[in-house]
């Protein structure tokens, strides 16, 4: 359906303009001030718009065991993970509308999902993420999680010899779940595009990889995967290929402009030459970095480099939250403390530009979405400027990006499709879904770990850490 | 009046229980499973009830520059916000209308206010903020801001000549303000205290300091101050007083276990024995430090050597909000990347406890409220598990301090009075609030500063950073 937006304010390059915004066929055709009204008429007036940002990293089925895990490093807290029961579709299904929801009303406009699949029923959690994604609206890439190594694998040896048992599910059938899932879930024109994605180097084999190169080839599909987490994998990656994660990847063919990789906390400078030469992008997931404690990324020198980045919430039980806004805040103002020098630091306008354009070209679709441009879709979001969050008046995306935006989201529009109206999501029934996500749980009240306990001690002597057992020190 | 809690979870040592708690004269009087009814019933079904947090160091007015300031390091940003207008104590009382009410909505029932006043109009600037909190019915300690140095002397000479002009208020005068506010406004059974506050060290004098600390002990009263927010102010010290900052106010005699010190990110071991020694409090501020590149406290360090610690907000041109549960989330992640060691992590708990009864420590009030403890006065926090941002169930606590609960605070009582009920200040019109803030408000969209060129030159000489200016780099 066609519409005018009215008298909104947008930013231009000196400070702030007020507009109209007329969307034909789900694309913006003319921005300027006072146009004539084509279609509905929205009222804009008091209100921010800006392009939907990316949630460019997550894994929606970890919403079930988001508050669960205590705060533990990657390795150990992916044992935990990992100790729950795998989960049905249906399951999957109502997390992939929450993550949905959350993104939309902090900003968020498409989600790029690093799907959890219940084993065995692959193409059934596909499909059922798929059609979540395709009921609320949003634009979703699934990048089904896939390794083809055991997880026991992912943490740095150390020089010990270490017996693995092999991974559930071969190399062979991931690349042809993979297929599969591309042939019948792909509809980019309709909002639904699925992304080669490799778990990463510590669980994939180099021939998991280049199948999935060549089905991104094949399909010209943007490509997804985990790099340089944690400082154990820059271990395990130099125990694994006698250089670094960043120049294996890119002798494999992994590394364009289509390709995103989520994290890139353990980086050297020349890896970092690496991606602004290939024009990777790197996923920022500032939250998850720190609740996992997995370090700062160098996100002040990737943009010196001309690296192009993004942000992400990464999964709710590393984060534990799908809050865009929060994921901007922290990504931008984390970094003033890594450089001395203020001038370097990110600024509001950057932080904008970052969570929407920085998205969409990591996914190769900066021509189709991520800015306020006249041929581009709408991907749109409108911020109440009368909420208390963002007042008194001063600068409208100073408050959005440093303050803490209180259900500001007026309206969402993906493709031209209005999907959030007044603050709320129109597309599916909210309370339905919070009733069943209660129903579906129960409060630990008394969780106790085991699989921890399995790994631990060979975590801590490769991390030289101290000896003594948890809860003895 | 008196009321009865009725089955609300609350943590316990291992785990939550499902209790019931009376409330009589504004304090807790029993917590058990199936009490008798006393009172008024509240239904704590599927809620969590949490004593209230302490915003232990903010400052009010600054709601009026929120989102404004760009991202610069604090003697920049200071100068900034020393550009404005001074304002009216009519805005001083909805700025601090405003403070209660984002700091109550997000689990808060105790304000610790430094007040930056209208020059000339002291004591009506402390009149507006205490008649804002009786209003709101927040607990409130408001601690007049006072300096006596010109902030031109707040930057390191680097053993440069510089002059200063004297600053407006003197010493003797700023020391008669404090004590007229004292008789005026200090009511501690009626949940206000005034609280001596010198600005720091960077702004104030030995006469200023010992000033502050004889009205302390004469009246019993709690001190505050900020110290060693910004590495400039370490060098300043030593500058000033040839030895750390710290031994030198603990010669003046301000550290005691009543005294709660905002920032403290540039202490050294010997420092922190101090503190331990002498039991004063760190208030932890990670929003404002990460926002103004101050540098990350070394928070894990003082848990570990004894140290209390509380959480506060900072004024909101350096947050830019007042979302006391973003600066609980943020300030117990932050730090788990300063650690390679996870059993040094703040949990979720361990940050709850911090918030709560850290705060009332540092005011010297830990008997009086902090807990759920039979015989403290009620300054309770019920939150919704039914929030659609605390599903599914899980660990309740660990989904409000690592979640992004939004809307989540279902009721709030401070020294047993209700002042939200089903999410919504029950004591002031929150809607007018919102009217006067816009209305006395207008975008800023295209700010120059002017103040920052006076004293930027000179900053990033004596911090040893490249000379171009802003702008030409």
């Amino acid at each position: 359906m066609d519409f005018t937006i009215q008298s909104a304010l947008v930013p231009v390059e000196q400070g702030y303009e007020t507009v109209d915004v007329q969307i034909v066929d789900g694309c913006i055709v003319a921005i300027a001030p006072n146009l004539n009204l084509v279609g509905t008429a929205v009222d804009g007036r008091n209100k921010l718009l800006l392009p939907g940002f990316v949630n460019a990293h997550t894994h929606s089925p970890e919403m079930w065991q988001r508050g669960m895990i205590p705060p533990t490093p990657l390795e150990l807290w992916i044992a935990e993970l990992y100790e729950f029961e795998p989960l049905d579709p249906e399951q999957l299904y109502l997390s992939a509308l929450g993550t949905a929801v959350e993104t939309l009303l902090s900003g968020g406009t498409s989600v790029v999902d690093h799907l959890v699949m219940v084993p065995g029923r692959e193409l059934e959690s596909i499909a059922a993420a798929v059609r979540a994604y395709r009921e609320v609206g949003i634009r979703a890439f699934v990048g089904p999680l896939m390794q083809d190594e055991p997880l026991t694998a992912s943490i740095p040896s150390g020089g010990v010899e270490r017996e693995h048992i092999p991974y559930q599910r071969s190399t062979q059938e991931s690349i042809a779940v993979l297929q599969e899932a591309i042939l019948q879930f792909h509809k980019p024109d309709e909002g639904i595009v699925i992304l080669p994605a490799p778990t990463g180097l510590q669980l994939s084999s180099d021939d998991l990889f280049e199948g999935f190169i060549e089905l991104s080839d094949r399909y010209t599909l943007p490509l997804h995967t985990h790099l340089l987490e944690t400082k154990a994998q820059q271990m395990l990656a130099h125990e694994k290929y006698g250089c670094s994660a960043v120049e294996h990847l890119q002798q494999l063919g992994f590394l364009s402009d289509r390709t995103s990789l989520a994290h890139c906390v353990w980086l050297d400078d020349a890896d970092i030459a690496i991606l602004a030469e290939t024009k990777a992008t790197v996923v920022h997931n500032p939250l998850s970095n720190l609740r996992l404690g997995s370090g700062i990324a160098p996100i002040l020198k990737y943009l010196r480099a001309g690296v192009n980045v993004a942000f992400g919430c990464d999964g709710s039980a590393s984060n534990d939250s799908q809050d865009l806004l929060e994921a901007i805040k922290i990504g931008s103002i984390l970094h003033n403390v890594t450089d001395f020098d203020y001038r370097h630091w990110m600024t509001p306008r950057e932080a904008v530009e970052v969570a929407a354009l920085g998205g969409a070209t990591g996914l190769g679709m900066a021509d189709e979405f991520g800015s306020l441009t006249v041929g581009k879709q709408a991907d749109l979001v409108l911020y109440d400027l009368k909420n208390l969050s963002l007042l008194p008046r001063t600068d409208p995306i100073g408050l959005l990006v440093l303050g803490r935006p209180t259900q500001a989201v007026d309206s969402v529009w993906v493709r031209g499709d209005r999907i959030v109206t007044n603050g709320s999501i129109t597309t599916i029934n909210v309370d339905d879904l919070r009733q069943n996500l209660f129903d579906r749980s129960q409060w630990v009240t008394n969780r106790q770990s085991t699989k921890i306990a399995q790994v631990e001690a060979h975590y801590r002597s490769v991390m030289n850490l101290p000896e003594q057992m948890r809860g003895y020190s």
